[in-house]
């Protein structure tokens, strides 16, 4: 019944993966605060450049993974949103899970919550494949095909 | 005719104000740059904030002139899509206008060009007022109602 | 017998203090990398700081327990050498130790090694002591003779 | 004469050359400040290659003429004193100049001035010459030889 089973699927597509969800925690240095006494808000980009990195360790599609398949995967948008500021010395942490689309994208979504577990900040990054070549994949490359199946995720 | 003024201001909300636009010029610093020879997607975001400072330069509302009125704007979300990789060397310009709203908000757009007039990345930030006390602005503060007067926005 | 303590107190003067070395481990984000797929030497600076935090939280002489005793470090002068590159996705430790003066003054001393345990980078930062009203502290400030105390440096 | 000479130049070497001095200006950005609200030391850096640029637009010696030349010239050492602090806002200028030296070699001397015309920071990095082999160069480089001769630096 692959209809049935397209239907499941496009009921799922663009939900964040909770499985697959990592944390990671980092420290506020002092050189990421400005004259508030806040996290610059540019500085949370490199938050979830560390979430999606603890990410990529952990179930094996880490930048230099994907690298060596012969892709890179340069990020096409990035959306952050900010509910509460972190400070100097914080410890926060990071979640990061992987969105399910069936586009060639890789779409990572992450939620930033501070010491007292409120949320802090939420965002969402998209990356495109691009090929040895220097182009655009319109399709998923075999290696993340394998990868989506490797963890669990409708190929 | 007040109805047919606000229909008038209805229409033109959540606009970019082109007459406001402002263009600064940028060079891409070696260290804004990635392995990959391209500004590391995070940079944008501080050119972004170099489009806006040189808005508030020419029409008189840098974070300093805001300070002095005894708010902070903090940035609640901004969003960035990149078209177009910049590199070392680059001479790239930013266009940024402010978005007519009439939400206590401060909207900005950001359209940056490479050196052929091609569009390289776009965004937007989305700024609140909070007064003195820590408190958010619900309604306009009267020195931003003052001075989009002063600009010629509708209030 | 005063004055053979001051020789033996010479005598140590300006060495790194071994007794309260701390090793902190970094891995290193894309984003620190430069077009040539190593660290940015400017990054460095960020290390350092990294293990000087660490050092002040093991120590308890941070940032925060300096500025609730009344006073600010500004670094007046960093110096920073390098050996050999770091690369993204490499996981360096930082050695940070005190460098013991008589001078009103923080002297902190960096290895970075990497994972090969070669030293990558070595450097130096000098702080002095700002009190409340902006003034450089002639004088070693009370709070700092006390750890100095506390930690088994000679007073 | 030849001996006369080489005392000439040994009088004259590791002499900044002031006829090659450039000066650039910088405008601080909101992000380089601290919670302090002065720039955070470890921006400094940026700034002293934002001025060795615009030595080496201005003289014809960039990162990319270098590159073009089949080497890569990379900082081993470098070395920051703050005298005043800058703050958000501040329009200050660097002034940036080479040193003669005969090693094989660049060293540049910096100078950041505030708006008061008071030195803010001086300091010095000092790179090498790597050819494309990754090997390092221990006698001057024939582009740079050729450079030194056109700007009328003894060779």
């Amino acid at each position: 019944m692959p209809a049935l089973n397209k239907m499941r699927k496009k009921k799922d597509q663009y939900k964040e993966v909770e499985a697959l969800k990592v944390t990671q925690e980092i420290r506020i240095r002092f050189n990421e605060t400005d004259p508030l006494g806040i996290v610059w808000h540019g500085n949370y980009i490199t938050y979830f450049e560390d979430g999606r990195e603890a990410f990529g360790r952990e179930h094996g599609i880490t930048y230099l993974d994907v690298h060596a398949s012969g892709y890179t995967t340069p990020i096409v948008k990035s959306e952050c949103e900010h509910k509460l500021p972190l400070r100097y010395g914080d410890v926060a942490r990071i979640e990061t899970t992987i969105v399910d689309t069936p586009a060639a994208k890789m779409i990572f979504r992450y939620k930033i919550f501070d010491a007292n577990n409120s949320l802090a900040c939420s965002g969402e990054t998209i990356q495109v494949f691009v090929d040895a070549n220097g182009d655009l994949s319109l399709n998923m490359p075999d290696f993340f095909e394998e990868w989506r199946r490797k963890v669990g995720l409708p190929t």
